[in-house]
């Protein structure tokens, strides 16, 4: 058995099935160990930034980690900006990076390059296998630190030679250290920050989908104070059924009002919110500068533990149906294309279960709103701000959760970045509907200019901010990569190939020319 | 005047007129002081990893520096692997990356991340500017690390509150320090080493083109010895008049033989050969054990002494007809498609200053010898061996050499990387031709499972390497971004789509099935 076949066992042996890959010479065996394992399924993306990405999107559906692999430092620099996505989201995902074999680094090859330096520039864990008998153990290590501390990123960097050489027998990984817990004196400390005047209870995570999200709406109940959340989370439930709760806009002039009023946050799960960007004359922060902040429990600290405690501490009442959002259907729009017709059509049609991928940018929050009532759905944002994440986290997305519908709002100048993930939905036949918004450029980016201050963009500014002369054609992209598409340039069309989506399986895509 | 704005003014001062561009918000100030400087040429990308590889391509084929604009690490690291191919070729690149504004780094904004950590990954020089007072003078120290020991990649990390606060001046960049040179020992012991028995010249670099070839080329006329280049070089003249020299190859089992009879191998400009990648009971090094190596001249030092010095010390006579490539056009062949046949209407129709950038990997062997005795052109590789080289290095030459055609020879696996940069072939109207190889899949990989002594793929081994089910249809992708194209499935075809190609400006892809 040698080194590869160890590793692709220990996988198996710690519960790791899914393989995102884009393989090279140096990952060759690890591939080649594959044939003999079908029960690891390894899904091929034509861009590393297509298997981090999903191994985001398959981590925030399913909370298991998958593995990718990765062809040495450019590999892995084509993966970074989804793993900074993941990283943000608190995704544990385990790269496989290939690197040559251990005794030709000492000579000047083409591909050689600084694999640690790149890996330990995003990652939470790296190792380099010295030799084969190691594999295994550092495989099972590496896949125990893609789990602790609630999920992260681990990046373990193999030598061709420990792949190809002999080795003994494979691990299973250690269940990950035990997550620090607040202790009972800050418990009550925040029970009381919650019920003063002016409190606030901030959540994230996976207090944002599943039972976590009813035990702080319980806790935001008793303690009768508002329930927040940022605006970028890594998944959360929405529509019917789903507990109320504020969100946070992308904005910081929306978000200095809103808390205004807030002399007292309470942080559980949750960062300290601070603006996206800076900006010339506005503050980092949202809150007011006498704001008291208490942080109960970080975002690696265990979350579900803390959120338990303060239900029993409060005796949090069970919510009743006014507490969650009611389905409310609306009337599907005829007329010119809007966006908030689009979203009112999705609400009305997308059925229950959906997993919406947001990253539709300047175009996301009409179709936010619209969607309040719609039926039951989990919603994934962009949570490191990097673009390209949409296409591979549905890819995931839908991997992780193969009998529910994923739709993909796109903005078109970021569903550029990483359009070669069209391609592996249409491989893994998954079942992915994906919108483009077709609005011509990088939209944010006139919002961005407006915001800083500066003056309106002249023409050459704008050409840095316009995808025009030429416009992309996303039908004829979508069929490049073997997906069935359609353009729309009214509401009655978009309806009519929206409703077509959701009847059927597999991958399309809708262009929308907004 | 802001730090943007004295940024954009060193650049020019500092005689760099062309930027590769994917800004972001962090990147506002830079964008709009564009508005007043129109003679700084702003080129947009839509990825990082096209502004990465175009300032390489832009570099190999004017010698002058680009500068690209990234946004943030995720950006940077979109870019790395181009930069990767860049650092290899020897190429001077000098980046900016926006950076949060100094003072919201203490909060956790999505983007925040190891920006200086990724750059040092890959980067020769990094420095994160402190103040809008220091940004002209940290550009200019840019310039300058991009323009020394030979070309360099240089990041220089822009704060965003140091583009948009007041600053005073702009700077203008020094000269890079002069380059080493052997010493007249070196030279006379290298000049010894040349006329053993057994010797070569290895050379590579700016040795390759140009002037400092037909140095080169005197220097193993003078000395008897074989002269011989890597395999993968940033840049290469080919052709009639070109000076004859033998290339490495790909294979580490086809450099053995070539290399088996030189005991004497004298390095100028070169660095040592090694193989692309180990393999198991395969040699790391090309040269026999007991070659004995004689590094006169690193790819840092000033080569163009060096050599000119050579040249003067054994008198070296000047080049003949005999020394030179001369041209032999071949007849066009009709029939079913070849390589060899692809290779031979290439030779017979592409016009003397074509700009061959080869991507084909698998498939580039056959035009590679095909192409020896076509008009006189120069032939890029992808230096540091990381795909997705070619379209972006195909952009940066063609801005670079307006009045030459450039052809791209894609590999389909290595163009799906960046296919981005179609678009901004069809933006700037870049006069480029790209032939795409159709073979469905990384086929290179087959032959390294071969070369690794695995056994033949099983079937999930081979849907690794396959892009099968569905396959592209390069066409339609190459209209979504806006660039005419054609399939072609027969040599007659081929030659007709080539030679209307060649005929006219403009991009224009070609798919060709094999």
């Amino acid at each position: 058995m040698n080194g590869a076949e160890t590793l692709v066992k220990t996988l198996l042996a710690s519960g790791i099935d899914t393989c995102f890959a884009n393989p090279g010479t140096s990952e060759m065996h690890f591939v080649t160990a594959l044939d003999a394992h079908p029960e690891l399924r390894c899904i091929l993306c034509l861009f590393e930034g297509g298997a981090s990405g999903a191994a985001d999107g398959y981590y925030r559906m399913s909370g298991k980690v998958a593995a990718t692999l990765l062809h040495l430092a450019p590999g892995f620099g084509n993966a970074f900006a989804n793993l900074h996505n993941a990283r943000k989201a608190q995704s544990g995902v385990f790269n496989i990076m290939g690197e040559h074999a251990s005794y030709h680094l000492q000579y000047e090859s083409p591909l050689k390059g600084d694999t640690a330096g790149i890996s330990q520039a995003i990652s939470h864990w790296t190792r380099t296998s010295e030799t084969a008998a190691t594999v295994a153990a550092d495989g099972a290590a590496a896949i125990t630190a893609a789990r602790a501390n609630g999920g992260q990123i681990a990046t373990l960097i193999l030598p061709a030679n420990t792949a190809w050489e002999d080795a003994v027998a494979p691990a299973v990984a250690a269940p990950p250290a035990a997550l620090r817990r607040p202790s009972a004196n800050q418990i009550a400390a925040a029970i009381r920050a919650l019920r003063l005047p002016g409190a606030a209870l901030m959540i994230d995570g996976t207090a944002l989908h599943g039972e976590l999200a009813t035990l702080a709406a319980r806790i935001a109940k008793a303690a009768g104070c508002p329930l927040i959340q940022p605006c970028l989370v890594a998944r959360m439930a929405r529509g019917a059924g789903a507990a109320r709760r504020t969100r946070m806009a992308y904005r910081i002039e929306e978000n200095l009002p809103l808390m205004a009023d807030i002399s007292n946050l309470v942080l559980c799960g949750a960062a300290r919110p601070a603006g996206f960007f800076a900006y010339p004359g506005m503050p980092s922060l949202p809150e007011s500068p006498d704001c008291r902040i208490t942080e109960l429990c970080t975002p690696t600290m265990d979350y579900a533990w803390t959120l338990r405690a303060l239900v029993d501490a409060l005796n949090a009442p069970h919510l009743t149906s006014d507490d969650l959002y009611p389905l409310h259907l609306p009337e599907i729009p005829h007329g010119p294309i809007t966006l908030d017709a689009i979203g009112q059509t999705i609400a009305a049609l997308m059925p229950a279960g959906t997993i919406v991928v947001d990253e539709a940018i300047s175009s996301s929050a009409p179709i936010f709103a619209a969607t309040t009532h719609a039926r039951a759905h989990d919603w994934l944002c962009v949570t490191g701000g990097a673009i390209g994440y949409g296409l591979p986290n549905a890819v995931g997305a839908a991997v992780a959760c193969p009998n529910r519908k994923v739709l993909a709002l796109q903005g078109d100048g970021s569903a550029m970045y990483t359009l070669q993930s069209l391609w592996t939905m249409a491989r893994e036949r998954l079942d992915t509907t994906i919108i483009i918004f077709a609005n011509k450029g990088y939209q944010i980016l006139h919002y961005e200019l407006a915001a800083m201050g500066a003056p309106k963009p002249g023409r050459n500014a704008a050409h840095m901010f316009d995808i025009i002369d030429p416009t992309l054609d996303w039908t004829a992209l979508a069929h490049g990569h073997g997906v069935p598409a359609t353009r729309v340039t009214d509401m009655t069309g978009f309806a009519a190939a929206f409703d077509a989506a959701m009847g059927e399986r597999g991958p399309r895509l809708i262009e929308v020319v907004c």
